[in-house]
């Protein structure tokens, strides 16, 4: 890097006025206004008696949402990342072996991460776009001693969602630990910590808890905790290290680091929007918007590459048609509609569109914007798709 | 921990009130309603063109308050500990030397963490609320091959500010490089890493930049983006991976995690409001609101232990009178009249007060009303301290 960056003497920016978005990628999704609001309320210091409780009530909030009666169950101050890393740093040790099952970007995230622990990974990979498969992930456990067993329940990367319990059954039967990615599930479809028996779960507010982004919801099992409690090393990660973090968000309230005290207001007045909506009644958003969405988008000519039975309602991908350019049409779509939907990631990149129902964003009327708005850029565009037909469609498609 | 955290079927919380504080503790100090408007402003996508012209601006307002010319200058998605332990994680390898001058409790952060990453660390110690020898930095850096030296420019946890150019001076000399702790001094006293020679600097937005806690600046410079560039190991941190993450911040705008959209918001403006008072306009209300209120406290016949050479203007440490009790006073001023002050960490727990003058936060009116509510507490508690004497101090020194 060349040392350019000379900054002016006077610095005038102008006031911040970001657009308008409709959020229909991979997430941030939406944020609703009254979330916002809790945002931007007064800071308070972390100590403060008035955000210790409310510490208390996010907890018990997320233990719903995780389906968990797990006690260290709190929000990592980082994005779903820094949950991800937490998760693996508290209970991995140099030497420790690891089973990944991957299907996409995130599990090879989770790969990476152990690796840097020092441990050892054996990947059980399946391509992209297909489920994980239960026998080569009994085989790799049965091969060695085994601390971990890590997937994805819902891989943003391909639309792919994973069932959670048969695996975890392996990971308990081979007396390994089971950790559960659930950054773009959690608040969107089911997530059954307790009953599954997973024993270490992280997750990202921006995507099914319409909450900006900027923390990691976790959960341990005691199970987990356990392990953590009888570790021979220090964690590597001072910043991540749960064993001082839980005199934090447990009992003795030791200050540790500063917590983002403003996001975790935001946290906490989204949880309370979902679990006042109720979680069935979310989950059924979800799914009654995915079902107009894809009937809107079969409709048009467009195809979903992921077998029905292995889809997502949250996170849709779409195949790009032929002779269409992916960059074309999402520009246009942020340009003239103000919709922002994803690209692919990784093997994916230009060949599907990724489309996200989280959240806030998971309503009819949003399905309908965006069915609109690609309709009329694809067919500027001179893309062969069936013209007219979306709309009547997803319309059926919610009356069902 | 048992597992008796069953979670209620209806959870039913009281909308978000939290109490009007009035912050002067060690961080966060007072958020100004525009930085919270911020805040609040609608979500957007972490790649949407007119978010990535927001990171931009960041990073150049970033350079200004810092004092740098160095590229690699962005916030890290957490606290200021997360920005410690990127700083300290990107550089060092396993087996690494890392002189640490530790003059207080975050000087021993820094030892834990190194030690977490497999360095083996000198410790050069002053007792809390002295400063560091330079004399024994320099012997420490000559009895070994060393990589860093890390110190902290303004301790938070006693109060006393380091002269910071004669010590990377001797860092420079050994061939190390040198790591700066600016959490509690950027945006309040002066912070010039490329006149100084620092190599790596992190702070956190809670304190003089006035934005909620939730990022950490840092700044690399060419040299330690070099010793970035030439590892032999990877960062062992994936989420605080500088090699990665300035593909993000850099120019090639590649996704690595999602960003906290919102904070980074809030910390642009926090950034606009400092830079449009202007730097040096910023510093000297600062020392005005400390001199104000040192004339107040010395007054009412409170001391303070740190030499007056040593002091910070923006965190000022206090001695708790004999036979009155710290939880007594910190929770009187907080229950009757909205204040927080810090109380002392480690081994000066119980022993100090630690009253912050920090950005938005540093105004007479806020000093006076500080040594109002504690001198009618102190009596009121029958302390042996002086009436009627600190407003009048105050206030003449505001006038000098």
């Amino acid at each position: 890097m060349s040392g350019d960056f000379k900054t002016p003497s006077q610095v005038t920016f102008a006031p911040l006025d970001p657009p308008s978005r409709l959020l229909m990628g991979p997430g941030p999704s939406l944020t609703p206004p009254r979330v916002l609001g809790a945002l931007a309320a007064p800071t308070i210091g972390h100590l403060d008696p008035r955000f210790l409780e409310l510490m208390d009530e996010i907890q018990v909030m997320l233990r719903r949402v995780f389906g968990t009666a797990n006690a260290l169950t709190f929000p990592v101050s980082g994005t779903g990342s820094a949950g991800m890393e937490a998760c693996m740093a508290n209970v991995l040790e140099a030497g420790d072996r690891v089973v990944v099952a991957k299907n996409g970007i995130f599990g090879g995230r989770m790969a990476d991460i152990a690796e840097r622990l020092g441990c050892s990974v054996a990947l059980v990979e399946s391509d992209f776009g297909e489920g994980i498969d239960p026998e080569a992930v009994a085989t790799a456990l049965a091969a060695s001693d085994t601390k971990l067993l890590a997937f994805v329940h819902a891989e943003t990367s391909t639309g792919v969602l994973q069932e959670v319990a048969p695996l975890a059954k392996l990971a308990r039967e081979a007396g390994a630990l089971c950790l559960v990615d659930c950054v773009t599930s959690l608040g969107g479809i089911p997530v059954e910590l307790d009953a599954w028996g997973v024993d270490l779960a992280y997750a990202g507010t921006q995507k099914c808890l319409s909450c900006p982004p900027g923390l990691a919801p976790v959960s341990f099992s005691e199970r987990a905790v356990e392990v953590l409690k009888t570790r021979r090393s220090k964690v590597a990660s001072w910043y991540l290290d749960a064993s001082m973090l839980l005199n934090y968000w447990g009992g003795k309230r030791a200050y540790h680091h500063t917590a983002p005290i403003n996001m975790l207001y935001a946290l906490r007045e989204s949880l309370i929007v979902v679990l006042e909506e109720g979680l069935s009644a979310v989950h059924g958003r979800h799914m009654k918007s995915h079902r107009a969405l894809v009937a809107g988008l079969e409709a048009m000519g467009l195809s979903l590459p992921v077998a029905p039975a292995l889809r997502m309602p949250q996170l849709n991908v779409v195949t790009i048609p032929e002779g269409v350019e992916d960059a074309a049409v999402r520009g246009a779509l942020l340009r003239d509609y103000d919709i922002e939907i994803g690209g692919g990631l990784g093997p994916l990149a230009g060949k599907v569109w990724r489309i996200g129902l989280m959240g806030h964003t998971a309503r009819a009327k949003n399905v309908s914007a965006l069915l609109a708005a690609l309709e009329t850029t694809l067919g500027g565009l001179g893309a062969n798709i069936q013209r007219g037909a979306a709309l009547p469609a997803a319309h059926a498609a919610l009356a069902d």
